[in-house]
């Protein structure tokens, strides 16, 4: 059972009137409670063609190596969010540059996209929540070791984009796993 | 006071250990109660260079143009989101293209992101939340009468990109009004 955050009742879940899509409605207070997808937003630090990677020390895929990236707060800029994530994982100052991918992922409601960035110093640190930062040439990335799709996705861009002398901007949906 | 949606007890708002910003905590169950910003998805509709604008019928903003645009929903891509909204508020029919662009709004926990499409015949019709919709060349388009700067600031890069003869993606953000 759910309760209004409002009003402390139970919650039920119906489409509310001129809606199409069931919803958390309060039968108390009449707040209609929605559920919206997340942004988790982070950046591909660059330094002399090697990429910045952490290894995650925390669940879902503990031990596995993503890029530094996490979710988007309230009263920041998506921006904001990619230079906060990558101080917080990788204790890591980069220039940000334009968005490089977004990609959606419906199964799990949201929506993950990544900065291209410069790494401007060799002072990162491994945070909290990274058991190590490293830096990675093409041929040494842990392919069969990414943390998620959209991570291993965007590396895959970025190095193609790279040496075709280009860097685009890559849009696109993660289906399920199979 | 605000409650847990979970267990109905009141909620503080405090730093849970480990984090750094304050937070919704149920001190009953434990529960944070995160909040994110929401991502709002659209469309810039083409049809033969001229733009379809909807005159909204709801607050915030009634009675002002905007590009049909609404609230992400969870189980869907950003791009199925842009393709609902825009059968929803002008009841028409596009092709999709790419991302054109992408604004974050940090004073309203937002981030706006438009697609380019192709309307795909003229059998549009407005919505229960549009007063009326209508195609617009670039001289009519009712400036002071657009709803909000992020589809304003949309609809001139798309308009200067079309002059240039080369769409580009266009990030950045929106700071609070003067």
């Amino acid at each position: 059972m759910k309760f209004c955050s409002n009003c402390a009742a139970p919650v039920v879940k119906r489409v509310p009137p001129g809606d199409s899509l069931p919803r958390f409605v309060c039968e108390n207070c009449g707040e209609i409670h929605y559920q919206n997808p997340r942004l988790v937003v982070g950046c591909i630090p660059e330094f002399e063609h090697r990429v910045l990677l952490c290894r995650r020390a925390i669940e879902p895929r503990y031990g596995y190596w993503t890029l530094p990236a996490g979710f988007m707060e309230n009263d920041e800029t998506a921006g904001q969010a990619a230079l906060r994530e990558t101080a917080e994982e990788a204790g890591a100052r980069v220039e940000l540059g334009e968005p490089f991918s977004m990609l959606s992922i419906p199964y799990a409601n949201q929506v993950h996209l990544f900065y291209r960035a410069r790494l401007l110093d060799l002072e990162f640190r491994p945070g909290a929540e990274t058991l190590e930062a490293a830096l990675f040439e093409e041929s040494k990335i842990p392919w069969k070791e990414i943390a998620f799709r959209s991570v291993g996705l965007t590396l895959k861009h970025w190095f193609a984009d790279r040496k075709a002398g280009r860097f685009g901007f890559h849009a696109g949906d993660i289906p399920p796993a199979k």
